[in-house]
């Protein structure tokens, strides 16, 4: 076999072990490692879970590697985060060979963990099944990138866009399996948003009944209105945003308020996203409703990917629009996205779209 | 060959007479017939267009029918309509033997064809492939029963729900494939009918722009508001369905106007469908808006199948609405329906349903 083709026999090797990491990394990303002598893996190791040990430090752990090779999925980091620069480690091991399947996509660092091994005489080379390892790494690299989770709504609304009757009658426009699916979604994300409306009047719990894991419950409640009663104060943890004129405190133990900023839409959804991805770890936020929380979001072009769950009846004009709040003036300014996706559940659609749609949902 | 075994060939036969007047005899049905004389076919016949010969008519003509088989898709007529009882000709030709696909389904004849024949001593059998039979007239049937044409809603729209910003932006929601397939859709059906509001802002031509055959055009135009300089007043024939205030009278060589009663929902549709239907050889009605067309048939339960072309963009609440003017107050009075299939035209679903769907759009 040429060294080409061993290479890549050994990167696969590397994504599998990055693969095992899999929905514990984030917001770090999955990072998989093998270490090689005499074409035989001696070590292996991945990045288990979001702030523990980099897999380089877990694959070159109790071993000598003076002389081999490293192949590691993603680029060596070259900075002091959480834990010290891997580079440093890698080249204190003496290692011989690095591979690698994609830069850093942080701008900061891309490219300097390679320049610092190379400067270290070790040899490198990049870029070997880049496309594999970046694919794994979509989320990541997304919220990397924008500093912020992945922003996914969702709407279940009648086929002419209405949440309920002009009296109010919302349940249920969507059929059974429609709402199942819903909370099979909350499962596949980190967060779920609500608006202070929503959380008051149907006292939800925002939790997935389908056996998935529960999110992250997140309120914008700007003057902290709901009711330590409801049931939002009860089970896993709930952060409620509230107004730059309250306090960020611990309501109860798993009842925390924080204070954002206010734009003229309300709460600041960019303060909000932010303190979200740096101090939450939350890559993914389910957005819910009310109309006017989904509306701010699409004004702001916030929305990465939506799922409209659509139920095949005709509500009319003075039923309540789903994104009241948005009053887009021409076309050019309406959220416009690709559709990537139909499903049927039981009587109704699923449609789902975005402008990249990087999650399978 | 067993008779049985022969009787569903020539049924077959006959079936395939019937097809020839395909989209050529509404609102009269598809009837093919075959004459059989020791095993052989000796005559054929079928219903050409409406107003035309019955395939009985067409099949026994010069032919010499005694002690034949007469294989028909659908009961022989007993009555006087345009034409003379076929079961008159039937009895008088000394046929001897007769086979019926599937009685005939007007409730006050049904039946009544076939004890004509037997009181004259013919033998007959009924029911011979009842189900292919009834499946090529499934149009026929509907209207025979409801006594108006079968309604067809098309709507194109925004993902929730508008056809136009708050600023009357609407040009073009859809995409080109989606505008081009609602003019493929003008092509199937008899008769295309919009709103007077509709006819005066769009100055629409109502056309089939892709070739295919162009549909009886109808506005509902109380006070006759529609400019004559309008393009519905050139080319193919136009109906103004005017108030009873109105006179009924001819237009231009190509424009009338038929006055009909009111309700409070503005003129009565049902007065116009059967209009349509009685007077027009409507079988199929195609309606394109606007908004309160579209709600006044919703609400009145008029609709059989809709067409909903959908962007994939978000217009908000200030936009129109596609039915401004329904307003359901609870849920069990809004039109529901299934969906029956879902296309993707470039960015944008097609979106089908209704009650029965008859109608393969």
């Amino acid at each position: 076999m040429d060294q080409h083709k061993m290479d890549q026999e050994f990167m696969k090797e590397a994504i599998q072990e990055a693969l095992k990491g899999q929905g514990q990394t984030l917001t770090n990303p999955l990072v998989g490692a093998v270490l090689v002598r005499d074409g035989k893996i001696i070590s292996r190791g991945y990045h288990e879970k979001f702030g523990s040990h980099h897999a380089e430090v877990n694959c070159l752990r109790d071993i000598d590697a003076q002389g081999a090779t490293l192949y590691v999925t993603l680029e060596p980091c070259s900075h002091y985060g959480k834990t010290p620069p891997c580079v440093d480690l890698v080249i204190k091991e003496k290692v011989k060979r690095v591979v690698v399947g994609e830069l850093d996509s942080n701008p900061q660092v891309r490219g300097r963990g390679l320049q610092k091994l190379k400067e270290a005489g070790i040899q490198v080379t990049c870029g070997l099944l880049e496309e594999e390892c970046h694919a794994m790494n979509r989320l990541f690299h997304f919220t990397i990138q924008h500093q912020r989770p992945y922003v996914i709504l969702k709407m279940a609304q009648s086929l002419d866009g209405k949440i309920a009757t002009k009296t109010g009658d919302s349940q249920w426009i969507t059929g059974e399996e429609a709402r199942r699916d819903g909370h099979r979604l909350r499962g596949t994300c980190d967060a779920i948003l609500v608006g202070r409306g929503t959380a008051l009047q149907d006292n939800p719990q925002l939790t997935c009944r389908t056996g998935g894991k529960n999110p992250l419950r997140v309120v914008l409640d700007r003057t902290l209105k709901t009711p330590r009663t409801h049931q939002l104060f009860q089970g896993e943890k709930t952060i409620f945003y509230v107004g730059p004129d309250q306090e960020t405190r611990t309501l109860t133990p798993t009842a925390q308020a924080i204070s954002i900023g206010q734009d003229q839409d309300g709460l600041s959804l960019e303060e909000c996203l932010k303190d979200l991805y740096k101090n939450q770890q939350v890559s993914s936020l389910l957005v819910e409703g009310g109309g006017q929380v989904l509306s701010s979001f699409i004004k702001q072009g916030l929305v990465d990917q939506w799922v409209v769950y659509q139920a095949p009846l005709f509500i009319g004009g003075d039923g309540k629009s789903t994104i009241a709040s948005l009053g887009v003036e021409d076309l050019s300014q309406a959220l416009e996205s690709r559709i990537y996706k139909v499903d049927r559940l039981g009587q109704d659609l699923r449609i789902q779209g975005g402008k990249d749609c990087l999650l399978e949902l």
